[in-house]
């Protein structure tokens, strides 16, 4: 099965996110049929590439892709059900168990509907700003219930595929408490981040670097979308907030600690160590797994020019360097130069350092 | 005073910063003489264009940059007070107040010590990483106190402006108060979310994305340096603290509430609309104020192509548009591009696209 199987689609929603699909779809071969409640967005995505505004015969409909605001999905979902009696419909909505639940007690036709997730965006919306490489690479989550068809399964990773993002399958429950952690609470954390800089003079914010930036952009997000998301998965919110609430407390005696006893590795030190644990958890970009990397250490000569030598002769092994740091040998007073690379050219550099004289660790 | 007048100057600690410093003094014509308990981190950065090892006359010195690690700022301080009798002597570190306490309770000349603090950096350290353009454009805050001579403070300038960095001139515990909200409680909130990681498991982890990489990035920053500059600055850090851990408590609440009560425009839209609202107030890039700017709204007519000739309409304009965006007329069914530049190009932007048959509304 490939996109054109699931020709005509019938996309609800121009936003970012349906307009990329959209225009993934296309490119991708399939025939795409826009619906926006503002007709002027629909316009738009299909003059950008992601499809026609003329409907197809609803018979005729294979998949359904529902991307309207969280509080809307529930219902649009059931009557695309209806509206289009032999379709498949997914949802990329950011929370699933709750929008499952109402479509059950609405009572559509369950077997058809297959929930999914694409984690990929943006702090824009709207579909000027749709792309049709947005999701290449990344996760996209789909979430079978027990009564989904296989069919149904099949055609929405069928979507996953066509649009190149990598399918993740988990129960609607398992992706809420994952959302949670990984995406609802960073937000909040965000969001109090940002907020909080309300009351500080703007004279103390010209002081303000790349860190605060980085730590309050997603902040900037449109806070309609994100009521409804966080709204909607408040059972597992809540308790992520609540943990982080008493992780701040304990960070607090920790600061009050170390300012009355300066030692090095008290509490404090712990914290921020737990911190730089935590960055190496996350999986690099594009959903890949995060990389490990391995060391050559190169002793630096005590000579003029060594250190332009030794980099061109790194240059010349081909081998692409991570990271460098500087190490020290306090006993025998010398220098060395570690060199991260992946392990896989571990063994070609280390051979042709030595082959230049250079002096390796091992 | 230009550059040449600082000569020779000696910089002690050759680390991301000081070597640095030693590019951007050497490149604007300054004899440096380089320093570090490490002698292969001072010789790394002499090859790197930092300066040179060469000690020199500790007479003719006429300015000392101390950058160390933050215990140890007020030591190295008072020690080149002394060792170089008629040099001004500035450190770098990230806290300023309890470094000024230290060095008058050790009792040096004091009139000669002008503290300061660029406010640039990376999560990077070592002399590999420096660059001599590290602190273009970038706040550096000088910090006199009542007993530095004015020829003090003005060297320090003199050194700010050779790093072709922007002078802010402001008392210590300003300084200490600024840096506490902008800088040590957002690095303490990152630190806290990828703490917060440690837990989630590695399954639930494969769905994050791009917000929650940003939110923690400078989180992986070192932990001995962080853990000196938070202990040092406990005063001012801790309220901050407090203030966000009663912060965190409300939005708790809010989003419970939110749970229960999803109608909008309760508690948690109005902590969503803060965040907005915060992250507007953080100066652009490199310091700059955070620029206005005004909408410029043209109907796209329905008919194929327009958007495609609207755009190569705005772009024979010659105006550098920031943002696009698509707002809707319910009433009319009609939609209009709303394009965002600033104010200086409105009123040319209006006149051409009106002269081109635009209908561009007021």
């Amino acid at each position: 099965m490939d996109a054109a199987d699931l020709s005509p689609v019938v996309l609800i929603g121009a936003g970012l996110v349906g307009a990329s699909i959209g225009q993934a779809l296309t490119a991708a071969g399939a025939k795409v049929h826009l619906r926006d409640l503002l007709p002027a967005h629909a316009r738009v995505a299909a003059s950008l590439g992601a499809g026609s505004v003329e409907p197809p015969s609803p018979t005729e409909v294979r998949l359904v892709v529902v991307s309207v605001p969280p509080m809307a999905i529930a219902r649009v979902v059931s009557e695309s059900l209806t509206a289009y009696p032999t379709a498949t419909v997914t949802d990329v909505g950011s929370v699933k168990a709750p929008v499952l639940h109402e479509i059950w007690q609405r009572a559509g036709d369950l077997s058809r509907y297959v929930g999914s997730h694409p984690m990929a965006g943006s702090q824009h919306s709207g579909p000027m700003t749709a792309r049709h490489d947005l999701f290449v690479d990344r996760s996209w989550v789909v979430t079978p219930h027990r009564r989904s068809a296989p069919e149904s399964v099949q055609r929405v990773q069928t979507l996953v595929a066509a649009c190149r993002a990598v399918g993740i399958v988990m129960d609607v429950d398992d992706h809420d408490a994952a959302v949670a952690r990984v995406s609802h609470l960073p937000h909040l954390v965000a969001v109090l981040m940002a907020g909080h800089l309300i009351d500080v003079p703007a004279e103390h914010l010209r002081l303000a670097g790349q860190g605060l930036r980085d730590v309050t952009r997603i902040a900037g997000s449109d806070p309609d979308l994100w009521d409804q998301i966080v709204a909607t998965n408040a059972g597992a919110v809540v308790p992520e907030l609540k943990a982080l609430h008493a992780e701040l407390g304990r960070a607090i005696a920790a600061v009050e600690e170390a300012a009355t006893d300066p030692s090095p590795g008290g509490g404090l030190h712990g914290l921020l160590q737990r911190g730089v644990d935590g960055t190496h958890r996350i999986p690099g970009k594009h959903g890949a797994a995060a990389t490990a990397y391995v060391s050559v250490v190169v002793a630096i000569p005590d000579t003029p020019g060594a250190l332009a030598k030794l980099f061109a002769d790194v240059g010349e092994a081909g081998v692409n360097v991570e990271d460098v740091a500087i190490e020290h040998d306090n006993v025998r007073q010398v220098g060395y130069l570690a060199l991260s690379v992946t392990p896989d050219q571990e063994v070609g550099l280390v051979a042709t350092m030595r082959s230049r004289g250079w002096d390796v660790q091992v």
